[in-house]
């Protein structure tokens, strides 16, 4: 047996299926890390393979950073969690609070599912109303309100003007889908439509601008101009769930759009590697977590929460993070992007690239996705995928089962030739199942 | 200005009242922590305390366990999280099944939320059913299902015999609230006719077996027994919340019962410091959670779950909390609970413990609260336990806001003895208050 089917075979007695969590489910198992530094990450036998996963997406120094180690070490001799307030809280909420506009206030919280939970819970505090409307397919974390219609399927999504709210999760139950409201991304007139049948109810429109499961298609200023126009036109909020994107750009994705979000879901890279989610939004609305306050409606408990531990890894990982980096990290992207373009052409296999900054997506088609339907991928479409990727694993690439990189500020041109040396024989190697 | 005060000026800046938690809320400004090792915390201005509150219950072994520092240290220097699987789950996972009988499988996530959502989830997975049970007054964490009827009051929690689904959250959806059926705790005839009336809709009971927020009065073997029949008569699955009580014995508070729960969520001690929750249970259920099986129906994300830092702190902590730990912490409490009894009969001022192994409540009565609306803490009560913990924490004593101490290991008769000391003075100081 190997390394890798001996700790299986113990996992499957202790895990479902032998994995912790789906995103490193792979038959015939799973692979095993020992350690990772910067962008190379070793496995249990000490093969290196360059990581352009950044444990999706959340690495945005990749591993180990130096400075963050040394931060986070100094900090766990001091203790990680206590009853009473601590300073770094304070220190990262003014780093972010300062460089994002629409930031007046944040409150940090565990994970992106719970900061998504979280806006969602202050949405419906602050206007009364309970239904929130989503993009079909967005992927928002896991409560169960925000899931709805993530795995959406041509058999069950139902008619484009009228789509289902689909079960993410089996069990879910009835109430919860009637609360959502499932709009299509990047259509305007369609989605106004759907969410004019539904005005007096949606406390808010939840938007995910280049989200990772919806082809990673940037959203156009016009459709976030048309849903913030709406949101006035009708008490709701525009929020944003930048949990993956946040890493667009110095100030998150939200820089690019004339208009921005009311509130904000964060979670991933403002973490620098530890468990970590936020939401951060308009005095006004932020005011309902006030204890103190006159307006306090949401009261949110959390024993993690504002940990010291994420928190000095996070702000130390932002500072990092400064304009340069942001720069530099989008400008190596560019260059991946545009040498895996060529590997396409060398190859003559027909290759898409959406994206943005430091995310981009391969998809194997001559042209753009426009929304969830056409950005949709069948059961051939993600047999060919995993071929792609278990040949790019084979030749020392990680990338994310979407076959999206996520770089991380460590990279440089060595490891951006690897990687488009890499793309070129997986294409060669999926060729001809493409051609079937 | 104080230390405190241009701090606290700065928090309010960028932090919704200022604070990241409500549970470290306080007026006129929260304190603030420098650092903390062993049960002794010490704040911004060098003043050292003695914290019997452990981070609401989570710090099982104190601040800064030196063996957690070392192991957590050496992980970090490898790599804090991965797009591949580690063995240190596999780790963790074996001692939680191997220890808890009723665990054949695990999943973990990260935070005592998450996991409750999850066990949620699963329940209705399971069984194909929308509604959850739960007991008035009962903390299960930040899912809006879940927080239902938490903070009832007597003027919205209803009769008794129909208690009222309250929201805990201004503009929780109807639809929710609809979704959760409310019971008394540990009263046996009065919950088996509520649940009746819901037979065919129930997917889980969920109970903290030694509820925090009910007056921390420990449920009777009868009241699970009659829990555990109604669910094996009903299709319904039951289900304990252990965020908080696991530590009250070393196969958790379910050690207990003759009768084990289906699912257990978990949080708190299990992460040793670090954000931390899990999801343990039968095969049968647990199996939904398989990716590759054949009755997979709950797919579960988590960027974060079973990271390697949270699994070895948690895994380090769990080892030293053997039964010999276990037996010491819990002695540790009993004789706390003697000396606080001896000065209660010294200050003449009626006092009434209740809790479990390493944790315990104080209530300012004579005779012990039967279930929430027994225990239910008016202002006026609420005002003399706030003098009281003000009091105490002048004194160098740190407790929970619901007056509760969570011992940790560290803990000695030195630490016991101050804490005695300094409660006998708190009830003097409360006595005229209590009098009025």
């Amino acid at each position: 047996m190997t390394k890798e089917e001996v700790l299986f075979s113990k996992a499957k007695q202790v895990l479902p299926g032998g994995v912790s969590r789906n995103i490193i489910y792979r038959k015939p198992h799973p692979f095993y890390v020992s350690e990772a530094h910067g962008c190379y990450v070793t496995d249990i036998n000490g093969v290196n393979r360059i990581d352009f996963a950044n444990n999706v997406a959340s690495l945005i120094h990749g591993h180990a950073h130096p400075a963050i180690v040394k931060a986070v070490c100094e900090q766990i001799q001091k203790g990680t969690a206590y009853t009473l307030a601590t300073e770094v809280e304070i220190e990262h909420a003014q780093l972010l609070c300062n460089r994002i506009p629409s930031f007046d206030k944040i409150r940090f919280v565990n994970s992106g599912t719970e900061a998504v939970m979280a806006m969602i819970k202050a949405a419906r505090a602050y206007t009364g109303k309970p239904k929130i409307a989503k993009a079909e397919g967005g992927y928002h974390g896991s409560y169960d309100v925000a899931e709805v219609s993530q795995s959406a399927s041509p058999d069950n999504w139902g008619d484009i003007d009228n789509p289902n709210s689909v079960p993410h999760v089996y069990g879910t139950p009835q109430s919860v889908l009637n609360d959502v409201v499932i709009f299509h991304f990047n259509d305007i007139e369609r989605t106004i439509n759907i969410l004019n049948r539904y005005a007096g109810e949606i406390a808010c429109v939840i938007i995910d601008p280049v989200p990772h499961r919806i082809g990673m298609i940037p959203a156009t200023n016009e459709f976030i101009d048309a849903i913030y126009q709406w949101t006035r036109e009708n008490n709701a909020l525009m929020c944003f769930d930048e949990v993956i994107c946040f890493r667009v750009d110095y100030e998150g994705s939200q820089s690019a759009y004339s208009h921005k979000p009311d509130l904000t879901a964060l979670g991933k890279i403002i973490g620098g590697g530890f468990p970590v989610g936020a939401l951060a939004g308009k005095n006004e609305i932020m005011e309902i977590l006030n204890p103190g306050g006159n307006n306090y409606r949401f009261s949110l408990s959390g024993t993690f929460s504002a940990n010291p531990v994420s928190l000095i890894a996070g702000k130390t990982a932002m500072e990092l993070f400064d304009k340069q980096a942001v720069e530099k990290i989008n400008k190596m992207s560019q260059i991946a992007q545009q040498q895996i373009l060529e590997a396409a052409k060398i190859a003559d296999v027909p290759v898409y690239l959406t994206g943005k900054g430091s995310m981009f997506k391969i998809h194997f088609r001559e042209t753009a996705p426009v929304n969830y339907r056409t950005a949709y991928e069948d059961k051939k479409t993600k047999k060919i995928m995993n071929m792609f990727l278990d040949h790019l694993y084979e030749k020392g690439i990680i990338m994310i089962d979407s076959c999206s990189c996520f770089l991380s500020t460590v990279i440089t041109q060595k490891e951006i030739d690897a990687l488009s040396e890499a793309v070129l024989s997986a294409l060669k190697f999926i060729k001809p199942e493409l051609e079937k």
